[in-house]
């Protein structure tokens, strides 16, 4: 609401500018006439909320890249946090599905990590309230880990850099609770604010091309932005969409029970969206133009044009940040400091 | 056979230098009578040997770091190189036998890939004759990446990003055999030749502690060193040994269909053996001290007392060499170039 208040406001204000300063046509052509686009857009902050009870210090940021890395946290010590959401694919990945333990194919696509902090609840139809609880669920998840936050941090806990780091930070060894907390805290510092969008927003007329400004004032105009909205790409709400391959996963309905949550999902961030194909939350649109297209139709009611959709998938590129250098940076992880760490509770069952 | 002749001519040296000046105590002390074994112990290398037709240059690295990362070097897009010889365990992983496509286990413990540029042939009966093989093995392997290395090359061709890269080192989009040149290129360059063991027979006097020289003195005379030997720690024979749940798995005889060859493997290289449980080639061994009481009981027909264990462990802790730090940086993957690419055949069959 006070968002909608804020885009009426720009608006108002550039048609009193754009009234007062009718004459001055240099200073006009300047912007293209898309200069009342930067009251509609915002640029990603540098920082995202943080929670008053886990506040990010180094320390804690180093034991949260430790767990998102360690392969230890799942039952079978097959995957770990890293290895779906992976630096090399913008915290995202290629697949249509995640592949979680003993083979087995998660009903949704893996959303990125990357800026995953700036939303305001985690999963395809917000199952998880913040990150603390989401990574936690990563892990308990019968097809991503199958594992105890419990067992994982008395597993860990026998390595003791994992024990001494622990203590360091919490003042105790590694629990469920902490363990959560320790990865929130990792992922909150895997932001991108610098895309050329932000860049172009905060003055730097060079930093996104023509056709990109075409795009963007398409995506706007279209209607995307109404849900698309803010400086993370998505108003958190939920909307009805049933994709390609997705009959039969009614989204929120299955957290909420109410008939008319049927087929709704969480509005996806689109920072970054130009890595991160394929798309739907089943992964089954394999590129942007054919996604833009799809969004057109379903959620506009609009059938795009070509040049619309060229247009607006080089805006969509303009979304695209720097990755956080320090997540491309592997951990080292303790190995070998106790028996039982690779006992048969790490194998996949029967199968060995 | 070299290598022996260089050991005996060097406790001649040895013999020759202690009787001349065997009065000299002060100087006989420095070495805390160690000083022989600098002439049985050889530091290795830091450049392995390179291949005339396959040279190193930074392109041909990033290319196969590159190849090294990408999940679609897989069938189903669930794995590559990187996620089983992961830089978080030192070029390893903390599991029994890795998880191939489909959940699919294999057989054998995965070794380091660190320093594999050292030894004669790959894998645990030595089924390849060189890098270039052994990762166009891995990636046809049914149970690794069920792959086939044109349909990976024809797939990443797609990626402008990598079709050009592969023609400014080959003069050539992607094929196999340049798949398999760029991942041997970059595993060439993952080796650790600064450890504690190496800078003492350098001369750093204080770069191990007593107890490790010690268990180096124990695993010369005890006679571990007659297969481990070299600078890699492994003389690149075939010993026979049947390790705990190694019932049934044959070895070099599945090789070579030679009755004498049933049970033997190669001997493995011991650098970084700290880094890198569980042991053995069926990963059947959890810790370093059971391990050596192992080898001490199979190979050596003698049962190592604790102290024994004791200061031979700590001596294998000195071959832990620093992590190439260039290991530990992933890259970012091109994504989202090409139709196609997250199409059914990047989708484990019969599950999605």
């Amino acid at each position: 609401m006070k968002k909608r208040v804020g885009l009426f406001k720009g608006v108002l204000f550039f048609l009193m500018v754009g009234a007062s300063f009718a004459f001055v046509a240099g200073a006009a052509h300047a912007g293209g006439g898309y200069d009342k686009y930067r009251e509609v857009f915002e640029p990603l902050q540098a920082i995202p909320p943080i929670p008053a009870d886990n506040q990010i210090t180094p320390e804690k940021v180093q034991l949260g890249k430790m767990l998102y890395w360690d392969r230890r946290t799942s039952k079978t010590g097959a995957t770990s946090c890293g290895f779906c959401h992976h630096p090399a694919y913008y915290g995202a990945e290629p697949m249509r599905k995640s592949v979680g333990i003993n083979g087995d194919i998660h009903k949704r696509n893996a959303q990125t990590i990357l800026n995953a902090a700036f939303l305001e609840r985690q999963f395809w139809a917000g199952e998880s309230k913040d990150l603390e609880e989401q990574a936690l669920g990563a892990i308990k998840s019968h097809v991503a880990s199958r594992s105890w936050p419990k067992e994982v941090a008395e597993r860990l806990n026998r390595q003791p850099e994992y024990r001494e780091l622990s203590i360091k930070v919490y003042g105790e060894p590694l629990t469920e609770e902490n363990i959560g907390k320790s990865i929130a805290t990792f992922v909150r510092t895997l932001t991108t604010p610098n895309y050329p969008l932000a860049r172009w927003l905060n003055g730097d007329e060079n930093a996104i091309a023509e056709q990109q400004k075409r795009g963007m004032a398409l995506f706007a105009d279209k209607g995307c932005i109404a849900c698309h909205a803010g400086p993370n790409f998505s108003n958190s709400s939920y909307q009805k969409i049933i994709v390609p391959g997705g009959e039969g996963d009614f989204g929120l309905y299955e957290r909420t029970k109410e008939e008319g949550d049927k087929y709704r999902f969480k509005v996806p961030s689109l920072l970054n969206v130009a890595q991160t194909a394929p798309y739907t939350h089943k992964g089954t649109v394999n590129d942007l133009p054919s996604m833009v297209r799809l969004m057109g139709r379903e959620m506009l009611k609009t059938e795009l044009k070509d040049d619309e959709v060229e247009d607006i998938v080089a805006f969509l590129h303009s979304l695209t940040g720097e990755m956080p250098q320090h997540f491309l940076v592997l951990p080292v992880l303790p190995t070998g400091g106790g028996e039982g760490d690779f006992g048969p509770d790490l194998l996949p069952s029967g199968k060995n």
